[in-house]
């Protein structure tokens, strides 16, 4: 049934449908949501402006955002089954494992039973999401049953002061929102093309965001900016960076955090994010993770031609603000289920259910011999 | 970044990768799981055997088979803190959410840290599966708390037995066996290949089988035998069910079970769980159902030249086992998580990361208004 080879292993290059919502190296700096450029994006709004223009089409005005933000807090308290499941699940749990496991059941308790819920279900995993994770961590690290409500208003902040029991400063809670900006969306990336795939079966809104997290979570996908941490986090200096990597490059070793699948000469929201790394580096006093992440961004620059992507100044910019690592691709969760949702919305709007062929490999037609004879 | 434009929406007819394990309208009647067609096995292999061979390449000799079944009956028994999950999922949820909900679970508490521990993996999810559903339906529907262990040599005949609570006939276990065997493997349909998009991103075994359960809910996919059922339900007899039909098909009503994405002469399952279906009629005394799919069957070929699918007989063989509507996808779940885990195995032994690209369709580039400004 396959009528045409496609000449790219993964699908890459190839068009497998139709978006409104993004653009990846093709305009602007690069990246757009929706015509706008993320690099404006960034500098000028909030992540739940980019939120509400991902799922409704436009920026809101000042009223609606009041009364969206308004409607995010108000859902921010988990049900008592799902906060019964997470108490169950080990301190060992990938936490990427535990917001599966937490949106599905989520899924179970609140379940998608018309289309025309979307947008409240929506809402609802984006104010639940930080609550999710964090009572899960801090149950199995800290041994208490946090409250998942706060006062802040921002996602970010609201996630800052969950993980660390305080409010936020403002630097923090703005590195936060930018940082939740920079991974809203990304195209059709394979935790998206795997909830936009789920979305043509008419399935669910949680089984599209459930199967979203799990492709996120695999190591060539969302797993970057913690493996980007691992590099970097032992490194004593710029100068220990460069004979670190070198010795790396020389072994042949894969460094995590550099190229992009889509991009070929820069990223552009590596810029965005270094320029916070490096004021949180000042803010802190302690400017060893900024130096050594300049350094490895020169060495793979200067030996392989390769850019820092997204991830990689992420991690210390994470890490200044007392992130512990593993909740790095969780918080990509948090931000991404805006992308994925408006993706699962799209395909609902113009369906035909995804299911491609494939090249038959294996052996030729045979007869099932009997057990004795195998 | 698309540089070819695919002609059908979906994928329809595009080769996405490569396959080893299954041809669909290709060769024998239609449907072969690594050569075998599905005719033979049908008749002469247990469903155990099909799960063997998908995910080792080959048929067991006898004493691998017995090694086998041996080894899957040791892993029924669900950790407590799965059973603890399942109590807190409440009766109206909808079965596939139960399944993929106890899947996650279950890969929070044994987490696959390496591909090499790929098959135990595998042979866990296969032997816990019938009893996760069951256990949440038994609780919820009958107050119980059962044991999710049977003596029960085959999965099939297990499901059976946690259902009813006691043996099932030769009859019925034949049946399930058979019913397992044809949904186990059908290529790169929709489900599978969202396991494979994720395994692609070098996930873990459970996100993929959780993500693939999700697109298996969809009413597109793995719902129309529920569909199904619910058509033939109340149709009182063989005229009844004709002027039932003709009326949907006046009032250009959806009629689940027919027709096909890939097939286009004939589902090669049908004849064979149709032949079931006449023998469990014989067996009840009640041919009413059976009768009423045969009429449906000649209407809609008459009418509309379309063909029954695996789903459609499935109905009323199920039904006459006493299998509520409701579980009838969770055991396709059962049985087609060997085709999904044997593609996510596949995948990665030849893997890039599934990341194809979009026509874009929206705005062009535009400036960020001020809020004041919208």
């Amino acid at each position: 049934m396959a009528d045409k080879k496609l000449s790219g292993a993964g699908l890459r290059g190839q068009s497998a449908g139709e978006t409104a919502l993004c653009t990846v190296g093709k305009t602007g700096s690069g990246l757009t949501y929706r015509g706008y450029d993320i690099k404006e994006l960034a500098e000028k709004v909030s992540f739940e402006e980019v939120a509400y223009l991902l799922a409704k089409g436009e920026l809101p005005t000042q009223s609606q955002l009041d009364e969206y933000r308004k409607r995010l807090k108000s859902l921010r308290v988990l049900p008592q089954e799902v906060k019964d499941v997470l108490e169950r699940i080990p301190k060992t749990a990938h936490p990427m494992d535990v917001m599966r496991t937490g949106c599905s059941m989520l899924g179970n308790l609140e379940t998608e039973t018309s289309f025309d819920q979307a947008d409240d279900h929506i809402e609802r995993m984006l104010a639940t999401f930080p609550g999710i994770v964090l009572y899960w961590y801090r149950f199995t690290h800290d041994g208490v049953r946090i409250d998942t409500d706060s006062e802040e208003d921002s996602i970010g902040a609201h996630f800052l002061r969950l993980l660390h029991d305080k409010a936020p400063s403002q630097l923090h809670a703005d590195v936060m929102n930018t940082s939740l900006i920079l991974y809203a969306e990304h195209e059709f990336n394979a935790s998206t093309f795997t909830a936009r795939v789920c979305a043509s079966t008419l399935s669910d809104i949680h089984s599209c965001v459930t199967g979203a997290i799990g492709s996120l979570r695999g190591p060539l996908h969302g797993g970057a900016n913690e493996a980007a941490m691992e590099l970097i986090e032992n490194m004593k200096d710029a100068d220990d960076a460069e004979k670190t990597l070198m010795g790396m490059l020389e072994r042949k070793e894969k460094i995590m955090g550099f190229g992009h699948a889509i991009y070929r000469e820069f990223d552009p929201r590596n810029d965005i994010i270094k320029a916070w790394s490096k004021k949180l580096s000042e803010e802190v006093g302690d400017s060893r993770l900024y130096d050594v992440s300049v350094r490895c961004e020169e060495v793979m620059w200067r030996e392989k031609k390769l850019f820092p992507n997204a991830d990689f100044f992420h991690a210390s910019a994470y890490n200044y603000m007392g992130i512990p690592t593993k909740l790095f691709t969780p918080i990509f969760v948090m931000s991404r289920v805006t992308g994925w949702t408006a993706h699962v919305k799209e395909q609902r709007a113009n369906n035909r259910i995804i299911r491609p062929s494939a090249d038959y490999t294996g052996p030729e037609a045979r007869p099932v011999p009997a057990i004795g004879d195998r």
